[in-house]
């Protein structure tokens, strides 16, 4: 995986495999010359592709934004060496044009990224202008290392964050609740600091599960140092994920970006332990602004470990959820089986699944409700009958299969049945 | 105040002072002759008066419901005796008839009671047609103690309630805050209990302030008997109220509906520590009904005396408040200067008025715009210019009292000016 840089061909090379080098060597320069999260950059490369981004950059003919973003480093950045250094370190690139790049979980902050453009085109909405170092867009790529199924980042995965001065408590429900969480196939998704987040990834590592490393530096970089053994341990099992190139300090400002990132990762994140200004409420807050749940652990009133967990469920009544315990988690961010297997009796059930299909977009319903009864459908016959492109069903599919209403079979599809009610 | 018993009068002969002799009588008696809560009766009382219905009761012409409710003791009851016992005792019966009736808070009482009357009557409704021992309507009295404001109750009253088995940490913050409460002149509310409640009365008797102690069993029997040197404290600043007779043992039946009674004796209800199944979530439940705030401490997970507490913040988001500190529970039943004086800048408090002043119901609100801008309004200049019933526009007044809205000046109202806000 090494560009010549010479040419920035076009990106139809890349069609029925993996990117070509132009176009992974193009996003490793756009991921190089601003730093992540810049709206402007983020649109310029949607409308553009990244080939021409890059040549538009280079030759300083972009819009007035992207120009003003990029001028520090458009001439500085150089995509072969962070290239050639993440390959000499087991650390890979992934676009939005690689197979594994997690279209499902970025989704929510497409969505969220038009929003704001619209805002930031519209002043009189009175949303802020400036940029904000956490600007809801998703990356423009991604440095990876590991052999967890980043593609299917959210559909199964859970957030669990929270201070770094975390206390005993906090620690421990941190490590049991990843533990149990990781037990039942969950990933665990977390930002690799003291605390809650080392006990997080190491419960889910010592139930044999899998843990998502979502860091602020480079990944050849562990932060803290001290971890560096933490970081091998989820790269073997999981994955170690960044937007900062090989060699990137983890500043401030990739930490606060960094968090959209474990949001967007997490079908639903875990606050333990939170000082009243703390990481994990903005991690939070992205959650809500993302439309991930958000579930809080509170602790006692006299700790100032919980006054930011407390804070959460007061500044965000109704949208912020008091969690106690995995069956509580599981009502959030589970699918129907998990939610049978813990507490629901029949009724609740079916009530739960119909609260599911209501909650469903118009395409994911639409593709819902041409699937047949009984028996496996596939893709191209679930195209026809729902009559959506291939691309939105397969989008729905991913969505259905999260909320465990189909599931697969082979190359297709079913229904899935609810798991048979353990009390009467 | 003792009965002779010989005549059951027109109750009219109580006009304008306290209600006659035969007047208390008769609600003795219909206090002891079926268990507190009974909704045929409260309802059989309003509608033929006390002193009728005792005369229909004992010759057994009175409606189904009622004779069966009473079918056990209409013979037996004793109504000199009881009122000859408590006054030995230094207990008096207070009578809606009564100048010091708490009509203010037990107006929720009376509009909760209406509606499960008309339930009781229309079983189309689905509503679960057997007698609960803690229905809500109002008392046909209360037996009282003590020296206390009782008319004024639930205008600045804060029920603090939990755990008989409370933990340190559950008794520390119920006597702070009772303490801080009681300092800025809250009457605190509980029921004499080991654990949280007496940790409540303790902090407000602490603080130089009033306590109401609102007993299960008759007020000659401390219940638990180690507490007869706290019930004495409550009795000499604040109040000892029973809906039993004296020589009545402290049932359970008696501890569901007297719950009823803190609810509504309070403008809101704070649980500090409560178990999974405790008698503070049925408080709870009351004031939800009641729609008086329902305020909840959080606490460690891994504690089973705030289990109760986190299953109401789930069960009721929304509803049930988490509240950490004082400052919070004033955000909840605090009067606009509380806020004003805690924590909100002058932009908040003009939010804050507003949203009291929409809470206004269309009585109170047509009172408050019939008060001049400036100086101030006598009664009956309001009940002019509001076009209101003289009963209906004093009750308006408490409530804008309570609200902070008005004030009362010499014997008329003036609008209650916003304090100067602390910040900018």
């Amino acid at each position: 995986m090494t560009g010549t840089g010479s040419t920035w061909a076009d990106p139809g090379c890349g069609v029925g495999g993996g990117p070509c080098d132009d176009v992974l060597l193009a996003r490793a320069y756009l991921n190089r010359v601003a730093e992540p999260a810049c709206v402007p950059l983020w649109d310029f490369v949607r409308r553009v592709g990244p080939v021409d981004a890059v040549t538009g950059i280079r030759t300083r003919r972009a819009p007035d934004d992207v120009l003003r973003a990029t001028e520090a480093r458009h001439a500085w950045a150089d995509p072969e060496a962070d290239l050639a250094a993440a390959e000499r370190r087991g650390i890979r690139l992934v676009a939005p044009e690689s197979a594994d790049w997690p279209h499902f979980a970025l989704a929510c902050l497409e969505r969220a990224g038009e929003r704001r453009l619209r805002e930031l085109r519209n002043p009189s909405t009175g949303a802020p202008a400036q940029r904000e170092p956490d600007e809801p867009v998703p990356p423009v790529a991604l440095w990876v290392r590991g052999t967890g199924d980043l593609a299917g980042l959210a559909t199964r995965s859970v957030g669990v964050v929270g201070a770094r001065s975390a206390t005993a408590y906090g620690e421990r429900i941190a490590g049991e609740f990843s533990a149990a969480l990781a037990g039942r196939g969950f990933g665990v998704v977390s930002g690799g600091a003291y605390g809650i987040d080392a006990a997080a990834h190491r419960g889910a590592l010592g139930a044999s599960g899998v843990s998502y490393l979502v860091s602020a530096g480079g990944l050849d970089k562990p932060y803290p140092p001290s971890h560096a053994r933490l970081f091998e341990q989820c790269a073997e099992s999981g994955l170690l994920i960044s937007e900062s190139p090989p060699g990137a300090a983890p500043q401030r400002r990739r930490f606060l970006s960094r968090n959209r990132l474990i949001a967007a990762f997490s079908t639903g994140t875990v606050v333990v332990e939170a000082s009243a200004r703390s990481g994990a409420a903005n991690t939070a807050k992205h959650c809500l602004r993302l439309d991930r749940p958000v579930m809080v652990v509170p602790g006692p009133i006299t700790s100032a470990l919980s006054a930011g967990c407390h804070r959460l469920l007061q500044r965000h009544e109704g949208q912020a959820h008091l969690v106690t315990s995995v069956p509580d988690i599981l009502e959030h961010i589970g699918s129907l089986s998990d939610l049978a297997l813990d507490r629901a009796g029949p009724d609740d059930f079916g009530d739960r699944r119909a609260g599911l299909v209501d909650a469903l977009d118009r395409t994911a319903r639409a593709v819902l409700d041409s699937v047949p009864a009984r028996g496996v459908v596939g893709v191209d016959d679930l195209v026809t009958v729902a009559a959506l492109p291939v691309g939105d069903v397969l989008q729905a599919l991913s969505v259905l299969e999260a909320a465990a209403l189909v599931q697969r079979e082979g190359t297709g599809f079913r229904l899935r049945r609810p798991a048979p009610a353990s009390g009467t």
